[in-house]
């Protein structure tokens, strides 16, 4: 198992363990002092490795995106989760939800009385064993209902029989630079005003959710009961960029070589196959090197990286360096496995066992 | 194995069968009219289904972008190959490459004398069985020496006792809107002034190869030997927008579902993590709606797409549509097999069996 760094193939995707460790501590302390529950989403790593990490230091229980992902979790032995989606559930989608209320305590998303009756009317009688959550936007204007009308919805799926037991939300416009802490407001708002509309209607929210790893640091505990942030147990070069997050807090890279100084720059290995291909407009380029900050990936293809240098001669050829993803969720996403580094030796593999999990 | 599309969960990427094969075709029959060779870069479809496409139609051998897709490919019985990528031989890489000629002839892309005295030193008594191309930057400005140097590349490399087959190019930069007829311009004067080059050293080349999709209707046949188009068995978004194809020529989609209308707009379940995040400045949206040319996706997220439509009310809460990824290459490196469709049908499970070969 333990290995030099040296010895590994390039690009892949290497994690600090210590750097986790301190990350999900950290994460786990501020929700505890701020009185929440913490429910880390695990579309971030993936992994059931890291969710045992998660749930040692304190996690309540995870966050997932889709039903596949619920079904990897629940199969390593995770099984109170939220699907934090507006769900639609198709045929397909029932079938599986079903199968998995036999072994996991789920929460589902809906986000119009069209899906929570939609999710009673294919759940049947199954639909008893499920809480719902209704989802509001909180101006990220991606999902999710006004927080007006979240006691419309609550209506509707109570009617329709199911359990409802709060509101969610995702500031995903926290996203921006200096957003954060007016973001995690209008959250707070967005929360309050749903959670009145559930009341009007008389159902009493026992969770009302939001979170995003940008805004988590001025949560107002006042106007919710938990947090669901991602991205924070590795970090990335959007976190970096925006300030959310210091190098020395970046866990995951990926380890690149140096395979061309063409046009006197550094073209490293680590292309969108490995780090993926996202970049807002305002980052400075399509990812960062950990241990250079001046320098910025100025072009980014399938399989290479070009770096304009800032400091000193370029590395030669062959050196490894360490590149930060601008959005490590989809990194991730794109490798089978996590090597996990203590110290530069490799300490651990971890599957990524939800990878390509999108249905 | 066969199944009606709506019995098929989403997101799932579908591969008409029929436009797929009028690609593979039409490309075919250009080359050949141009009297150059077809080696198409297997990087866009990672699957040697499609590959044996490819290959009945009239390729030469594959294109691939690392030692790992090689081994793929060669372990499907696809054993012609160039590794069209600057190659810096360290001991994994280069333990591969010695266990690969056991059984694929390969071509190796090389960039600067280091490179191709490293991979001599590396390969030893081995690099006999390998011929190189030397890499040039034809305007794309990634990797690549220029023209007029391509002769010191290939002096070096025969010195060090290898063999030198010619000069390879990827005019990238006709990723641009109407830059197409202007980049093989460049491309051709670049490989001409490359070839110039190795002659003065004393190495004729046989092999002079360049292309890309967007640019090979351009093609000046009397600089170049050789065309590795990629993304043409498929299309894309991106070609969609630079107008190098049209959307009945686009083969590839992520079949999806309206699961919200929040905002009044459509929420589909195909997000980045299946069609990718890739998105050029130029681009009109994150990808596009094959049924539905006025639609854009103004937002994407790695579960969502969020769609402005132009036309009419927005489709039911649980409908089908087709997302044409703006970048087709990775989104096939985020699923494990392609569906192939014939007349609505599913006919055909293809495994992408190179997804995630970084290495």
């Amino acid at each position: 198992m333990s290995a030099n760094l040296h010895d590994l193939p390039t690009p892949t995707l290497l994690v600090d363990v210590d750097v986790l460790q301190r990350n999900i501590e950290d994460m786990a302390a501020y929700a505890d002092r701020a009185g929440l529950a913490l429910r880390p989403h695990a579309k971030t790593h993936k992994s059931p490795a890291v969710a045992a990490l998660q749930r040692a230091a304190g996690a309540t229980g995870l966050s997932v995106a889709t039903v596949s992902e619920a079904e990897v979790f629940a199969d390593a032995g995770h099984t109170d989760l939220f699907i934090a989606y507006p769900l639609w559930l198709d045929h397909d989608r029932a079938t599986r939800v079903r199968a998995l209320l036999q072994r996991a305590t789920l929460t589902l998303g809906v986000d119009s009385a069209d899906a929570a009756r939609r999710l009673a009317a294919q759940l049947a009688a199954d639909a008893a064993g499920i809480r719902t959550l209704v989802e509001v936007d909180s101006g990220h204007h991606r999902s999710g209902v006004p927080p007006e009308e979240a006691g419309l919805v609550a209506d509707a799926a109570r009617h329709a029989g199911l359990e409802v037991g709060g509101v969610f939300t995702f500031p995903g416009h926290s996203y921006s630079p200096a957003a954060q802490a007016a973001v995690a407001a209008e959250e707070a708002d967005a929360l309050k005003r749903a959670a009145a509309s559930l009341r009007d209607v008389g159902v009493e929210p026992t969770v009302v959710s939001g979170g995003s790893t940008p805004s988590v640091a001025h949560t107002h505990a006042d106007a919710m009961t938990e947090l669901r942030p991602g991205v924070y147990v590795f970090g990335d070069a959007q976190q970096w960029e925006l300030g959310t997050t210091t190098p020395d807090r970046i866990a995951l890279t990926a380890w690149s070589t140096v395979v061309s100084h063409a046009g006197g720059r550094v073209v490293l290995d680590a292309g969108s196959k490995v780090i993926g291909a996202d970049r807002p407009a305002w980052a400075t380029g399509h990812g960062r090197l950990l241990d250079h900050p001046g320098a910025r990936i100025v072009l980014l293809s399938e399989h290479h990286a070009v770096v304009e240098w800032d400091e000193g001669p370029v590395p030669e050829l062959g050196s490894r360096l360490r590149v930060v993803p601008n959005h490590v969720c989809n990194a991730v996403n794109l490798v089978d496995e996590l090597v996990a580094v203590h110290d530069g030796v490799v300490v651990e593999r971890w599957p990524v066992a939800a990878r390509g999990a999108n249905t």
